[in-house]
Formats: structure tokens, sequence, C-alpha cells
């Protein structure tokens, strides 16, 4: 690991083409429904938009370490630590994207390396800035090559009000979400579907995709703090504490704090946090929850 | 209705792309679940192929019958009566296919119009011909304009036998199926998501695409009877009797006849038949029924 080196190579920008038939695609694999999201799921809806954060897709495609000069790259030992997003335009119904990918910092925490790239994504017909995002990538085993521990480009978690949650809504993933997601997504990790995949890095099965699990959460807030319209969300930080297997239940509990919903979710079967201490700013949000009946929570 | 300039007319050919990632998608269309069924979902499983019914996605494509001569078309009063399926050689992992239509016939039936579309299928980097099918569409209400009754060119479906089936599995449909299947098949028609369209067509809510039901039976068939091996299959036939409603549970009842399985498929929780006299032609059927546990029937 070379952190240097790492942050000094400026790869090619990166294209994502995509038509509403792939935000679709995404959206349900994330969960959403024909009869509540059909904004997300119908391409000629009058308020038809992707999901905000379908921006992930073109986001990690542009993220590709496996070649990264300074970084020593293993699929098999690699995790998806955190997640920031900011969104600056909503994305159209269908563009050609242009991701340009950084590597902001690469930390040393001894057990492993944490890498901090950075992605800015324009629409490339148009020039406009879509988002930014902030992918931490933790590279198990990868560490004590000396480097330093703690970045000033990192964007803070939450912490979690002591108070009850203002609202909490489950939603159960299906079984095949993860395979489902991958064609959302683009995200082909073969941890997601491969069994055997899956035992050599660790696990008893495949498990779903952490930025599955953010985009179902994301719904939540949405859904219950913004009147479901994905327009409202300007950013959020999510951290990836442990996973999900698909056809468990995510349980989101939200506080409101401002336009800020603070969130951390939940496996209901396991009690297990999976994303922890997350945020969404939204641009306005709801003074009170609306929580839908097929996301209501059974406290 | 005009026959004679319907039989007349040559379109020309209709070409569909595809790759690995749609024949998946429309795999999840159809139900296919990555534990049982992860050759149809894997893009890099050994025996990865796309499923031999993904090609009505074509099939469909090519069949736009909206501005062909001599037929009066009206989406909003048409229905899919019934669908014939021969392979000839297994669909490619990905391919750019080249249909060609035919009107076989245009009949009277009295209270509509009988539309018997014939598209033959072939791999255009190749040549070979893929597949052969044929659509019935039932225009409501345009009968009467003395036309044959019958056609020579119609497949022959299935009697069903008397004894009890020799095999049944149950599977439910998500409430998302047809939103998915849209996806998977490119069939957009509205009716299967839009609330009010599917009103205008005289039903209570969006329905389930029959293409849609016909893919979960022959999974069913090919699980059952082929050890899940779809280069198994070599035709079927396959009548619309009645709609789904996403979320409702299909049971396919089989009967098998040397190679050939006899199968009607009902709603469970209505007991209609929505799939009546229907067979599938395998080139090997197994002697005796396998039956996965989660397709296992409570009977």
């Amino acid at each position: 690991m070379d952190p240097e080196k790492a942050k000094a190579h400026i790869p090619a920008p990166d294209f994502f083409s995509y038509n509403s038939r792939d935000a679709i695609i995404y959206a349900l694999g994330v969960g959403a429904h024909a009869k509540q999201d059909i904004r997300y799921l119908y391409e000629v809806h009058e308020d038809f938009a992707p999901l905000p954060t379908f921006i992930v897709a073109p986001g990690l495609k542009a993220a590709g370490l496996l070649d990264w000069p300074g970084i020593e790259f293993d699929l098999v030992r690699i995790l998806h630590g955190e997640q920031y997003i900011e969104i600056h335009e909503p994305l159209p119904t269908d563009a050609r994207l242009r991701s340009e990918c950084r590597v902001v910092d690469l930390l040393d925490k001894g057990s492993g390396a944490l890498i901090l790239s950075e992605i800015t994504t324009y629409d490339d017909a148009t020039g406009k800035k879509i988002g930014v995002q902030q992918i931490s990538t933790f590279q198990v085993g990868a560490g004590k090559f000396g480097g330093a521990r703690t970045s000033p480009h990192e964007k803070k978690p939450a912490d979690i009000p002591s108070r009850e949650p203002d609202a909490v809504v489950e939603e159960k993933t299906s079984i095949d979400q993860a395979a489902l997601y991958r064609m959302g997504s683009g995200d082909l990790n073969p941890l997601h579907i491969d069994p055997n995949f899956a035992k050599m890095s660790g696990f008893e099965q495949p498990i779903l995709h952490g930025l599955c699990s953010l985009g179902f959460s994301t719904r939540h807030v949405l859904s219950v703090w913004a009147n479901n319209d994905g327009t409202q969300f300007k950013a959020m930080k999510t951290r990836f504490a442990s996973p999900v297997i698909p056809g468990q239940t995510l349980r989101t509990e939200m506080w409101k704090e401002g336009n800020r919903i603070v969130f951390q979710t939940k496996v209901k079967e396991t009690g297990k946090t999976v994303l922890s201490n997350c945020w969404v700013e939204l641009k306005q949000a709801s003074e009170k929850p609306e929580i839908e009946p097929h996301l209501a929570a059974k406290l």
C-alpha cells in the first residue's frame, strides 16, 4: 500500500449510460413496490424519476480499485465500509454520466487498509454536476504499512439520539433480493450470489449488498419524511456494520433533527445493527412522520 | 379486418439484442430463485443459459400489430389468447436475434377477431433458426367481418387426463411480479402496472402478464420433469384462460404422457384456471417427478 502513489493517480473518466429501464430495475432491486412507489417503476408516470441512490451504480463502476497504482487489491478480502452521497441535480430519466474517481486518502487501520475514494459524477451531455460520493473500502489484512490513521476528508457519521425513535418502519427483503440488486446496480461481486465464493470470503451463504440495504432505508426515509419525493434528497452518510442475508427484514429506526433524518437499520430477526450512525439530509423534512401501511412496524 | 391484406403483409425483420443481464432479469421476472435456479441467474455459472421461454421477448417485440395492414388494432381491447413455442437451438447467452413475423390467419369468432401470428427467430450472427412461435391475439368486439372461424395453422391444446395429476407444485408470485416481468420481457403494456389503464380495460387492478404465468409454469415443468435443465425443452402450447393478480399463488398441475407433460395452472387462492389445456414437450422426461421443497404443494 502506497498512499502517495494512490492519491496521485488520475484514471480516465468512467462513462455510464442508462435508461428508464435501468433505473426501474435498480428501484425494484431496493424493494420499490408497484403500488406505493409507481413513480419509480413506471416509465411514463408523470413524476417518473430514478431514485437518488441510483447514483451508486455509476459511482461503484467508476471506483474500480483492481489496477489502481499504490493499492494491493484482493476481492476476497475487501469490505465496503462506509458510503457518502450528495446529489446536486436530480438524475435524469436517461443519461450518459461521466464519473471521475480519486483516492483522496489511504489509511492504515492496523488490521487493514482503509481506501477513501471520491467520485464526482456529471451529466456528460449538459456538463452539470449530478453528485459526489465517497466510498470507504476496507482491505482486510493490508494494514501496518505506516500510513495515517484518520483523514480530514472523511464525512462525519451521526450520533444516535438517546430518545426513542420518532419513526420506525420494517420491510422484508426477498430471498432473491441480492440476485435482483446485482442486475439493478451492476455490482456483480460473486459474494452476493455464489455460495462457494461466499464461503471463501468467510460467510455461510451469499449476503445482500450493503448498498442494497442503503437503498431500502433511504426509500424508508423518503417515504416517511419526504412524501416519497426523491427530489427532496440532498445527502446521506451510511456505515455498513454487519451483513444482511437476503430474505431478512430490515428495520429502519429514524430520528428527525430538523431537516436531517438520523437513522440506523437493524435486521429484525436478529436485532443486529446493519447500517449504523447514518443520516439523510432533506431539503425540507415533513413535520410529522407518515407511515404507509406496507411499511408499518409492529413495535 | 381484412384477412387477405393482413396475410399478404411482410414486415421488415425485427432485431432484438440481449446479453446475460437481460436473460437474468427475465428469469427473475418469471420467479427463478437464486438458490435453486442459479444456472439461470448467475452469468458465470458453468451451466448458465437463458430460460427457453425467454424467446417470448423477441417474439412479442416482433409481433407488433399496431400498424399492420388489414388489422384494426385497439390496445385497450386486446387479449393474448394462446401461445405456442418451439425451440430448435438453445438461446445463446447473448445474441442479436432476427425475427420474422407473419399473420398466418385472421379468424372471425363473432365476439371478436382472432389474429394468428407466427414468428420465426434466428441468431442473426450464425443464421441458425432458434425457434418458432405462434401468438393468438383476440381483438374484442372486432368480429363479424365475414372471415373463417378456424384455421389449419392452429396448434392443438392438450386434453387434460381424467386421473389425478402426477405432480403438483405451488409458488407464490410477488406483488411486484408484473413490474419486474415488464423489465424482463420488454412487454410494457400499461395494463400490467397502471391502475387507471387497468380500469379502462375492465380490470379492478393491474394484472400479471399471461406470458409471466407461462414462464412460471414452464419453470415448474422443467424443475419437476427435466432436472431443471432448460435444454430439455422442445415445444409448448398454452391457453390464457383468466388473469392473475400479482401476489397470487400459481398452482401447476402436471400429468406425464411419455415425453409430453400436460399441465394446467390455477390460482390457488381462487381455484380459477388461468392456463388451460397446456403441454410441454421435453426431449426426455424423467420417469418420476422430483419436487424441490420450495415448490412443494400442500395438496
